[in-house]
């Protein structure tokens, strides 16, 4: 069997820099926090995040930590409210956050000169510091992870992840005890060093041509992320949803044809998550799990608290994606169609 | 060929209700205009928007609405963070907006009520007035289209959309003329009156496993909608998608096996809307339209401002939806595994 280490393919070289590039960002955590606590207005009526694709997903995962951490709603931004339709919208007392791994996609860095031209207080995290994204905000928060080169983002994502954990403690407090975070990197590295089960599953989906993945509340970003991943290597029609949101409707098209991956660790959206996992397997769907329990298809470390599970489970979406892409022989650092930089 | 009108569904019944229904609710405008005003905050930080499935749907449409009406920004609720993590967030000047054709979702209500006991201002959109929904809000706007009976929901989601167009007039200006919105129920009349198009389309997508509805701006709510009704009804896993999140990753799945339904209309979205279509096209994908053009597949009144097309698109897809259903030889009004209530 080949695997991501053997592969010479540059995404499994970028998933390798992982736990290093995680340890950096969380290293500076403390300087991290002061910029956004000197940045962030003093009466916050809300926060918006600003991303597409990839940073999307970590910024959907941020929702979860950011709007509970600074007591005040979040949302996500529709660009093209303010960039086609010029939108006369104040941000006054609102802090916008614009994630890019490039700092180059023109539809973000347009949202977000206009939401800072519009009185909101604004923060970039980017891997590139010097970006035209950047050049808008009030503060960087540089991921610093090197360039990324193979077209599916994964180093880039889970660094985003991190600045974002780092962002939201900053403003109030996050479900998981201070010394949790700086452990990531060691479980990141685990999950990279165990590459048996993503080729196992790999192995078992290679007839697919759609999938579902599931997730509820914290892990709902990295179900997004994983279906992108998956979507982008490997031609699926890969589809993330919210447990809630699948049981309005898309359930029904969900047959036995259409292997689901559900992602669950023990916390309050757990109950709805088995329940769910019940009813699918009642139908006769084959559901594949990825969580904290011995026997996950894709298993993560037993003492990962769900705040922080997201960044795990999305590195074993990489490799699943990543494996599936050698299986179904195909070059996960080009997919058909795709640019690193994406123009809308 | 089966048509809608002939083919004694509860859906068919209750699709040819809206002409009738939509008037009415843009009949009582004033009022309802009146009494989003009492309610509102004096000074508003921002509007959150509350709902699942269809009515999540016209929440995406509202928002594209009331964003620009009220100048303030506009969030999309995850109820999960109030009703299971428990999160303590202040909705001190936030207008709520709950919308459930029901009021009986346990979920869309609970969060209603954490909105309103964290200092929102709380308006219902339902069409049951005496809903618990309804209990725990300021302000109730009832749709009054009668008891809805087939599970894909129709009649109730046209009228959700009349009421948040009516709702962000209240809150300012809106991107039509004050005259056009009661042409309204007339243009859905004329859609319904001319089945061709839909029963056409229907034959050629019977084969259809998989499909991506598109639209960008104001019309992705529809998008959403249209591909909502077409995966309840006909059991494809069809999926809408923004343009611009399309491109960012998922594009890489749209083969030539996967049609697309592309809804576009003139107005600030339309010149991305058509570059994507071209670029699918260039890859060999089968691009359906609909909108305002002549030959568009589906086509929508020529005078329908894009604002208000969305409205329009949505039975458009209803239609579609529900004359595939019959193509497939499937129950419209009973999908396989959906219930009218959804406890989540």
């Amino acid at each position: 069997m080949r695997s991501s280490s053997q592969s010479g393919t540059l995404m499994a070289a970028e998933m390798a820099e992982q736990p290093e590039r995680l340890a950096a960002v969380i290293g500076r955590a403390d300087t991290i926090a002061a910029e956004v606590r000197a940045t962030r207005p003093p009466t916050l009526a809300g926060t918006v995040m600003i991303a597409r694709g990839s940073s999307d997903h970590a910024a959907v995962y941020g929702r979860y930590l950011i709007e509970p951490a600074s007591s005040r709603p979040v949302s996500l931004a529709s660009p093209s409210l303010l960039t086609l339709y010029k939108a006369q919208v104040s941000y006054r007392d609102w802090l916008a956050v614009a994630i890019s791994q490039s700092g180059a996609t023109p539809e973000i860095t347009s949202t977000l000169r206009l939401v800072h031209a519009a009185q909101g207080r604004a923060i970039a995290i980017t891997n590139d510091a010097s970006s035209e994204l950047a050049a808008e905000a009030d503060a960087v928060i540089a991921l610093e992870v090197g360039a990324e080169r193979s077209v599916p983002a994964t180093k880039t994502v889970t660094a985003e992840m991190a600045a974002l954990v780092i962002l939201a403690r900053a403003l109030g407090e996050a479900p998981f005890d201070a010394g949790e975070l700086p452990k990531v990197p060691d479980w990141v590295e685990r999950i990279l060093a165990d590459e048996v089960p993503a080729c196992a599953l790999a192995a078992r989906l290679t007839e697919a041509s759609r999938l579902v993945v599931v997730a509820r509340g914290l892990m709902y970003g990295a179900a997004l992320e994983t279906a992108l991943k998956l979507t982008e290597t490997c031609g699926i029609l890969a589809e993330g949803y919210s447990a809630a949101d699948l049981r309005h409707g898309p359930i029904a098209a969900v047959a036995a044809d259409v292997p689901v991956l559900a992602l669950t660790v023990p916390g309050p959206a757990e109950a709805d998550m088995l329940d769910l996992i019940g009813a699918l397997r009642a139908r006769g769907v084959s559901v594949h799990t990825v969580g904290t329990d011995t026997d996950a298809d894709l298993p993560l470390p037993a003492e990962v608290p769900e705040a922080l599970a997201p960044l795990c489970a999305v590195v074993r979406g990489q490799q699943l994606a990543h494996e599936l892409a050698l299986a179904l022989d195909l070059d996960p650092d080009r997919p058909v169609g795709l640019t690193k930089v994406t123009v809308t």
